[in-house]
């Protein structure tokens, strides 16, 4: 096994180890080999207590979103939808014993919460590609289905991210290790993304586009918000911003797509980002949607994940996708 | 109101509203004054829906930390020790209309969780603190109470901050707003941490000391674990750099503290960072203890704070400070 750092001059080389045609999930640490136990903390799983191959050597499809509830939702709704026997409501949550992240299982799909900001997926992550790991997954699918503010497009639009950038429109990760910053691409799988936009178009009525995603640190300052505690700029600034945002590409906001395509891309992972859009932060600042449509744009990603994993599974058919177009 | 920008050679000046002595939250935004109604998505709050005076009006104490069990078990704690009226079970989340965070009112005592991370901890300290400024709070002390990593320290030991440090060892905040980075002091009140070590040095068996915490983004490569999916460093360099931060005044490592002093600073709130360490990262990576003995050590923060409040609302008693001791 090799591992190596980048930075921003030299693209990222993603290593993929090949068993019969398979691609396994695999991690960049030397260490690990040597530990006798591996206790994957925030996810309350280990090792030594349990045993991942039997619970989730079959995993082909990661999802995963920022609310635990939604993510549950997304679980239930995928129960459903593969037809799987048992009721769906009894569904438990894996991780049920922390309240860090929740995290459930319906045949080959997981769905995973992982909070909000960089530094939340990133433990998540970490965790996740090692389970992934030691239960010897291969041929991983990963998606992020998310709720993010758009740029210039109608609220209720699905963004399917082909690359995420920094706040400054680059398309890196910045990643502080020991007090050295290393620079990772957050290029994501581009077959993927086209992939998943050609499921979008058999969907009627289901507005979506293909475009750079801002990963931000912050959502108030961070993305020129006018409504947070802290404000120092005006209304102009903000919208010269937002702009110039719009001009290099930007589509939509949110807070961990970078540090997901770095990661993902380093272990290879096949990655996506598929999030739907609340508002268009260019007309401005507080989500006012009423609690209704909020939900109802929320099922889109997951609508169109459905749609991409039955279709992976050879469970899609036209006759779904007739009444798919009417629901 | 006056509202500026700070760059790390110019220290940042806080400036406090007094009105009869007492010390108003204030938020540094004057676009806020403009706004018809502000909603506090992330908390399911706002100022047409809610009339948050009278819900959080006399609010003194907000307390907070990373886990909803947590922040649900202080505030049921909190609600015994204040010998308030009603059973503390059926204590219900304020926030319950969202899975983001969740919320607790306990007399004077707010206890909120915040998730994981910086970009986390930021969304709700932006929606809290408008909060506290809507509701008219004046007055209040607030408290981070977590969990970290130790540095050279006994597992089990309490940390009281006296500066949030960077992964540089630098006490600041780079906080990006629109594309520019803009710098802020993270020093916490120091009279609110003398305050916190006395009450420590009255409870026996309480190994308790002030010192830097390390904010990072990051749990592995960032805080220099050798156990993530990714790790590209050897155990003499991890070791280096722990050192180096332990000579540099770290005695503990978590992932919020730096946002949380900045933005508490430049609000005139008087702030707190108090953790317990789970582990000596000089000694290991991996949380080993058991579960009994981490609840055990989770307790130790809220148990102080508790006797901080106490003490501050006139209700602690030599009594129970001998039966303190002896719990």
């Amino acid at each position: 096994m090799t591992f190596f750092l980048a930075d921003s001059n030299k693209p990222i080389k993603t290593e993929r180890k090949n068993y019969g045609g398979s691609q396994l999930v695999y991690v960049k640490n030397p260490h690990l080999d040597l530990m006798d136990e591996d206790i994957l903390y925030h996810l309350d799983l280990g090792t030594k207590t349990h045993n991942l191959p039997a619970m989730f050597g079959d995993i082909k499809f990661v999802c995963m979103g920022g609310s635990p509830n939604r993510m549950k939702a997304f679980a239930q709704f995928m129960h459903k939808e593969l037809g799987l026997k048992g009721d769906a409501k009894d569904m438990t949550d894996i991780c049920a014993g922390t309240d860090r992240y929740c995290m459930y299982k319906v045949g080959p799909v997981l769905s995973i919460s992982h909070g909000m900001g960089v530094p939340s997926i990133s433990i998540m992550l970490h965790e996740l590609i090692k389970l992934l790991h030691h239960a010897k997954c291969c041929d991983v699918t990963i998606i992020r289905i998310g709720t993010s503010g758009g740029l210039g497009i109608e609220p209720g639009c699905v963004v399917i991210t082909d690359k995420a950038v920094d706040s400054f429109f680059k398309p890196q990760f910045e990643q502080v290790i020991l007090d050295k910053v290393v620079v990772r691409s957050t290029e994501l799988d581009q077959e993927l993304a086209e992939e998943l936009l050609e499921c979008s178009r058999e969907i009627e009525d289901f507005p979506t586009l293909v475009g750079h995603t801002m990963c931000t640190y912050d959502f108030y300052e961070g993305q020129g918000r006018l409504d947070g505690a802290l404000c120092s700029f005006s209304n102009e600034k903000k919208l010269e911003y937002l702009k110039r945002a719009y001009d290099a590409g930007v589509r939509n906001i949110e807070m961990e797509s970078t540090v997901f395509a770095a990661m993902c891309r380093l272990c290879g992972l096949k990655a996506a980002v598929v999030c739907v859009t609340l508002l268009d932060r260019l007309e401005g600042d507080q989500i006012t949607a009423s609690h209704e449509v909020l939900v109802e744009y929320q099922r889109r990603p997951q609508q169109l994940i459905s749609m991409f994993i039955k279709k992976r599974l050879g469970l899609w058919n036209q006759k779904e996708l007739l009444d798919n177009a009417v629901v």
